[in-house]
């Protein structure tokens, strides 16, 4: 049976990971999990940039899904990313992961050499004919990702499984064109680097990001209004929340949520070695940013 | 007496000089100033990239600038351009700007060694102080400008004379982090790099850009729609227009808007050399662009 | 005991890896190191840049280091690539490879998100003292992986087994600066971007490079000749070869060595998918390069 | 009467100009003159990138060549750069400097949009068939020029004029590709970018730089040891040299210069403003940095 269309709010999860044994915090993700969803966000996406994919080994990759899923048991859709400078090594993960009970991939090619256009595009299409399930489609330049253009978007569109794109190139403009051109066979979810509110406007379905896992409640509150209609408040919202876009842009992604996660309580541990954990000016300016949002919420 | 305030759509103009003689074909420009004023446009703006600043003498902008004032007549603002790499030729310029009748500045900082943030707010500052009419701010990294960072801007806001920012950085959450942090004291103009209807969602105050010299008309369309609250035609209207932004951001910006004021009719001339025309395809290619327009406008 | 110093001609060697099976083809591989080590090379460098270490998994490269120890049997060193995000991963690949036999280890930082000095150091600390052999730092900016700057590689000069650097940022100032301030305890060999004969008459011991695969015997001929003192000569073969860089700074360092090779009748396979055999026209004309340098030589 | 093959170290000129007035300093300029060519430089180049060209207006140009041309008074050929973004100014730039007495000319094409190959030969084909002296080719990508690639060179080496060429690239395996390709018709310069010896080894012709400004004598010195065959103490004195370049490319280059000269008692002015005066520890580094030369050289 077909799932559910995918639409609104997914954070990208961080990978929690003891930085001694190597090994996933199991319990600690659990626990993330059971706070996002009863939050209200409708999917879940680990393996992202958020969730520090470069760094991460098969089997560590392999233990987030499972917990994942098992914590999930199906209340969302888990969407775990992909992410290999080989096909093979791509196919592979993707396998494992809707064996796991993935309920869709996002893909994303790292890059070494430059790769033309054929090249890039055949890595997308082969990962998404070894499976099943939906498909998104995930480019991020400046993250050392395959830049996918709007006329490689659309050529991919042709695969019946491809039907979603997260564009983090931060160009608002690109989206509108992806949406021109592709209407009907591709849906586009925001990243950080984009205003989410905006992206619904010209027709995106959702926000997949990183501080999502920080202001879940939030981020579906933005959604929510949007399709309730209701612009102006969700205008109003969306300009207080967008100095957390701005922190999540100043400093390294992944450490940023991380910071912001352990200073609500989730022993989440530090970025994965050789990176290390923010300064601590930057994790009070978190705290800050955080409790100013908590005020202007509770006004 | 106080200008009112600039708002709405400002093309940014070509600069129509014979590439013989040098001399700026003041007739054709007088001719286009009439066609943009009779669809509605809001002010003019002149010497900006569109204008391909970097290639023209202190006598050739003096001359367009003359000729814009004299054939406005003061039915809408004229803001032509300063742009140069030492402080000192700016202010010659803006003094001469202005004692020619300029009603506002645009202020373009070009960049040759890395400069300090304190040299380039330095640069804006000694330029607004020097004049006294309202200044923008204009930041656009690709055509090797200075950037202005929203932590500039918001130091330059307290110039009391600068008032507005045109962001051509692409990144539209740097318009809402502008217009968070210096509500109030700074308006903000879209430029061609985003999309405009966005833009004044977010709160700007208009649209500074050359596509709006080739389709006057529909841009004061899509703006006038937006002040009427008529949010869901403009959105469909914005989407019609974007394929024209599309190929402004394809070939090279000024031979663009050349061509395209060509296949109108106006005797514009060429790119300055060693700029050329744009080859045959892209003309024809721009051809297309703008019937299918016509077409969709017509239904 | 120690080993003697690694000075000289080391091959940069691809990865001869089946694109159905993902099996590394043991055989190809053990008769091109025997092709080598007859040419006269002074050392043996596998999973660097040459060696698409990006593409590998942990299993081939352990086929690749055990395959090259076996056939090298200590008539010449064995210097593979660690190429890793995360300092678990690369500590693990070292001790891998050195309990395979491994003389020493060139050491790469691939990067993800911005990494500080700090950072970066602790990396390369870190690696080069969880194993006894020399160390060869890598640098390669150009192909995603951390920046090493002359500052950094100094500090970590002060870390025993950190012996070697070889530098691929094509600035060969970069280099001179570098001997001008570690001299006596970092030792440099030039990369391909690099004219290594420049950088021995500056004081570097060796070249390290994937061109050495296909051109064996001149590069050995070229630093025999500057070791003799015989300056001219080394001179004029040095602009014979040039032609050879030249084209493998045009096309994918990797797609090129393994066409060369293809040429010179090893069955060596394709890139690693999603990469593809170079076109026809590339082909062409590293076949004519080859066959004008063995005219030239033959003369 | 065919001027003499341009040879050996060609210092790079500031541009003295009073901060308040404009006015060129021409007395301080004449003393720098004569300073350099009692230090045996073998001809004066002003308004390259040492010069800031891009600050400085036509007059204050003219200014300065006719300053140059008189204090040489024969002595050593005076190559200023022509520098411009249209094919206009530049050939009137070049038409003035030739007729002041200039006895052949750099050019640069400094760009906004980008341009194409056909382009790019067309500006520099069109300065150099506007003269009849020899002209220098530019290139320097990293301050906003044209990036003359070999090939390009190669084509514009079919100008009789164009005989020089002087490559800012740094990337030193461009020049032995240049000199392999254009043996005969095309002689190269060193840039500071480059090390000059080796420049002089693969068949360079001399060194137009900045840094000979400050350190004339031992420019000198270095190129007359390569010239009468004594490599290994040129490659001694160019050891001692290189932390001067280092300097000059860590800091702004031009500034870095004027400090330079300032602290040898020329009273030189500041760099063109919105540029500042480098920060007192730099100047601190530069002093500490020409005594340790002093000290070095009188051992």
């Amino acid at each position: 049976m077909e799932p559910k269309p995918f639409a609104g709010i997914f954070p990208y999860l961080v990978s929690p990971v003891d930085d001694q044994s190597g090994h996933v915090k199991d319990r600690v993700l659990g626990g993330l999990v059971e706070h996002l969803i009863s939050a209200g966000v409708h999917g879940l996406s680990p393996l992202g940039s958020t969730g520090e994919y470069a760094f991460l080994t098969f089997e560590q990759r392999i233990e987030i899904v499972r917990t994942l899923v098992d914590a999930a048991a199906k209340r969302v859709p888990v969407v775990p990313a992909v992410a290999a400078f080989s096909t093979m090594d791509a196919i592979r993960q993707a396998g494992a992961f809707v064996n796991l009970g993935a309920d869709g991939l996002i893909v994303i090619l790292q890059t070494m050499f430059p790769l033309s256009r054929q090249e890039i595009e055949h890595y997308f299409e082969a990962v998404a004919r070894a499976v099943l399930c939906p498909i998104v489609l995930y480019t991020n330049p400046a993250l050392g990702t395959a830049d996918l253009t709007p006329d490689m978007i659309l050529t991919l569109s042709d695969v019946p499984n491809i039907r979603y794109v997260k564009d983090a190139s931060g160009i608002t403009g690109r989206i509108l064109t992806i949406l021109n051109r592709a209407a009907g066979r591709m849906s586009v979810f925001a990243a950080s680097a984009h205003i989410p509110l905006l992206v619904f406007m010209l027709g995106g379905v959702g926000w997949m990001a990183g501080p999502a896992s920080i202001i879940p409640g939030q981020c579906v509150r933005l959604y929510d209004l949007y399709r309730a209609g209701q612009l102006e408040q969700a205008l109003a919202l969306q300009k207080r929340l967008w100095p957390i876009n701005e922190l999540f842009q100043k400093y390294s992604l992944a450490a940023c949520i991380k910071a912001g996660l352990q200073l609500q309580g989730f022993d989440i541990g530090t970025p994965i070695p050789p990176q290390r954990h923010l300064p601590g000016e930057a994790f009070e300016e978190i705290r800050r940013a955080l409790e100013e949002m908590g005020r202007a919420e509770a006004q």
